[in-house]
């Protein structure tokens, strides 16, 4: 992006002010990233909760109320459920000048990428897809964190259509929320959180219900193990979140769930089999695999509860 | 247990100081539950680690030096990998009284008291089987921990075989550890650690192993999210304990894996075909018993890295 120098970021408008849109907001606001932050609620409430808590400097219910009156060097970030952004992208598409900026924070991009094609007939230049590599079991207005993305990865899957300014000013946003920022084809994208992401949420969901449902052991949860309630946080994230994610990357996450299907039913057999040698290998290699994975990210990477 | 007060402790020799043992030896040592410390390890760096730490008042290399001297109200601690027990009880029907106690850590109790019969010919009233529930990714002697015990739960699996004074015993030593002691059968012990910690160490190894070896993107950790590394925690558990485990328990483990697969193999189907109900039910059903599972275990459980 050599000599493409991004003009200041004007209005933010941030619609759906949750964990992760709700984390840009009063990112963006407490360093003073941009002129206003405006966020876009469903409810009084919500709004009435993110003017208090100082996410935002005013909140409404409706993009068209604010859509209209943005130019060139606003910016606007659509942060709802995967599966809901196509219905915004439709709003926008009627009220929005196509000289703002557009970003998204959904956790697929080829869905949403679809989803922009159906909406525009094209990926339009002003539309900049992301995905903060940053999360957390909890939900809603009250999660939000102006430190959120600090050290954290995002990712921005620029195409051919996207405009390079547009891409300059969601980049500025994310490094102004000392964010690492990272560029990644749609699909790569979409394999690489399918296996890393996605596929640990199926498992640790699963597993969860497995043992709640499934075994006859009405106390089976008294006697867990320390490292069970590691393992089965992410079971405790929010399941619309999840069903829409799940249902958007599902050629990703199914591909996925085989390849670990075909692992475990492996590592089933040489239980059964007593097959010492395949065991020690096996919980060695993978060993190996994860502190040498801990190394490499960053310790903001680790999930307080 | 009403009556049968339990004497003091008097010598507690601890088989094998690492994580386990090592921690069961410096916090009776700290809280005086026992007259004399001693461990018994492999080799000499050990031996020297263990009383520059602190951990025992004198470490010796071999059971047969300190084992014919023991007699009532002394306690050995078997804190060795599941596999090892046989190994020394074997040397311990040779040369301890009948009158000392003897209680293991294993994390598989069935295994044990199957060697116990083979070395015996029967369970002895002296032996009591047992596991703390407490754990954690580190090993060795440089992971013993006064306080590992403090609040965590100790499962005893007497049978009618168990002598009185020997239980009472041993439950007084998780109980001056600051230990919550339940009773349960073997049967049932195996069952519910099948479930709850094997289950899921075998998943957690499994995964790590597929997107390590499996999946073709030497990236692929990179871009893990922040869950991923609590997901993955317990794969960095020690690979010899784990097989030893998985071998001890392995009728268990399998049957949960079964159980686990089945359930998995479903939620892969509701992804193929999309089916929003399933998933958006299934997600809030796991949700719910994991949020459940939370406020029903002491904050003490959690892991810290």
């Amino acid at each position: 992006m050599a000599g493409k120098q991004a003009e200041a970021i004007g209005k933010l408008v941030v619609i759906g002010v949750g964990l992760i849109g709700g984390s840009v907001a009063c990112g963006a606001r407490q360093r003073r990233l941009c002129q206003e932050t405006i966020g876009v609620v469903r409810d009084a409430e919500t709004a009435r909760l993110a003017v208090e808590a100082g996410v935002v400097d005013r909140a409404c219910l409706n993009i068209e109320e604010v859509a209209p009156k943005l130019g060139e060097g606003d910016l606007v970030m659509v942060a709802v459920p995967t599966l809901a952004v196509e219905e915004v992208l439709r709003q926008l598409q009627v009220c929005l000048s196509s000289e703002v900026t557009v970003t998204d924070g959904a956790s697929v991009k080829g869905s949403v990428a679809e989803a922009a094609r159906r909406v525009y007939g094209l990926l339009p230049a002003q539309l900049v897809l992301g995905h903060p590599i940053a999360g957390s079991e909890k939900s809603g207005v009250s999660a939000a964190n102006p430190n959120l993305y600090v050290d954290h990865r995002v990712i921005l899957t620029p195409t051919a259509e996207t405009g390079a300014g547009h891409l300059a000013r969601v980049r500025q946003l994310w490094q102004g929320l000392e964010a690492e920022v990272v560029d990644m084809p749609i699909a790569e994208h979409d394999d690489v959180l399918g296996a890393t992401s996605h596929l640990p949420h199926a498992i640790a969901y699963s597993l969860v219900d497995t043992l709640a449902h499934d075994i006859d052991n009405p106390n089976i949860f008294r006697y867990a193990a320390g490292g069970f309630r590691d393992f089965t946080r992410i079971a405790s994230s929010d399941p619309v979140m999840w069903h829409d994610i799940m249902k958007a990357n599902r050629h990703a996450v199914v591909h996925s769930l085989d390849q670990f299907m075909d692992n475990l039913t492996r590592l089933r057999a040489a239980i059964e089999r007593s097959d010492g040698d395949y065991l020690l290998q096996m919980f060695t290699r993978a060993k190996t695999a994860r502190d040498c994975y801990t190394r490499l990210s960053s310790p903001n990477d680790e999930t307080p509860e």
